[in-house]
């Protein structure tokens, strides 16, 4: 742990809610995490249990959202709750405030709503989860269809499991390439996934039919 | 969500701990909860907030382990906090239990090492995070080095991150590979890794002393 001590401090707050996707912040939570210096801190409207949209999982948020005033590394996970938090002026101010001053901004899937509706992707390429590519336009963002997405210090993601990817992404750049390579290595990700899937253009009807409507919401 | 009405009921029991790292249980938690007819209950020594070894996150388990006499499926998580939890008889033996009539048991990371300390491994070929594979065999596990690994209704699989590849093969198993592939196309998992990299094999000196001993934990 020396070489831990040696870095300053570094500070990554991401937000949690109810109806999150606990894998859009627990992914990002085991990269960044890691980095050498790193302090993250859970934030909510407020603190305590934040429960799935299904209800079988909570994420605990340490934090009230006044407790933040500044960070340098802020990440908005997504979720079904998402789309609701996006109409919270107390949510978007804290986001868009937090902003002026960080040193990367980050949304996984459909927290890049959340990030719209702070203003934070006016004129920006951004991506987001396939159900809300179309929503993400609504808020000036440039949708670009690819799995990670910087703009300046803006950086967005494709739904929930590439909060993994860009969160390497992040941490290469946080520190150095071996640093990130060595967490990749500490969280073993060699992805090997059963089928080759998991973007639209390549799902037939039925998996997409399945996948809006068809899936149980834990 | 009329074809998950359609469906029996699946309980899935998550156990938790201090300790724990969240994405092992994260990972399999978006896949097999996405499972038509799936319910999860995640479990611990005693219910609510499970913090992780660095503090800066707690999971909520709503059950103690007493809550659950029987489990369809049952996984078991790892992290710095297994190691300790493998010596506690009033894990294993609860293990041990309801392994009796799962369909499935599964471990993720060094998960591993308390399905060991249960019995469950022995003669078993299974897998575990590579810091763990030495203390695998000392269970009666036939170490076997792959991501993921089935051995009859016992399934484990390596570090961390090996838990979506686990869920997924699971989610085929449990229901048919269309399902699977539509949860693979809900959490969008085509995974780009910006590195070659995450197993020890490929991974140089310098990253694999910085995975043991130079990384923050969060």
């Amino acid at each position: 742990m020396e070489e831990a001590r040696e870095k300053p401090v570094m500070e990554i707050t991401i937000l949690a809610f109810a109806g999150m996707t606990p894998l859009d912040a627990v992914g990002p939570f085991e990269v960044l995490g890691r980095l050498p210096g790193a302090k993250i801190g859970v934030a909510a409207l407020e603190p305590g249990p934040q429960r799935t949209h299904g209800g079988s999982l909570a994420l605990v948020a340490d934090y009230a959202l006044t407790d933040v005033a500044a960070t340098d590394i802020l990440l908005i996970p997504g979720g079904p709750g998402a789309d609701a938090l996006a109409g919270n002026p107390q949510v978007t101010d804290w986001v868009a405030r937090l902003h002026e001053t960080t040193r990367l901004t980050a949304s996984v899937c459909t927290g890049a709503l959340i990030l719209g509706a702070a203003g934070v992707l006016k004129g920006c390429r951004a991506v987001t989860h396939w159900r809300a590519m179309e929503a993400l336009a609504g808020y000036g963002a440039r949708p670009v269809n690819q799995r990670v997405v910087w703009d300046g210090k803006v950086v967005s993601c494709a739904g929930v499991s590439a909060g993994i990817d860009m969160a390497l992404q992040l941490a290469a750049e946080l520190s150095d390439e071996e640093t990130a390579r060595a967490i990749q290595l500490a969280i073993e990700y060699d992805p090997q996934p059963p089928f080759d899937g998991g973007r639209m253009e390549s799902a037939s009807e039925r998996e997409r039919e399945l996948a809006r409507h068809g899936l149980n919401q834990p």
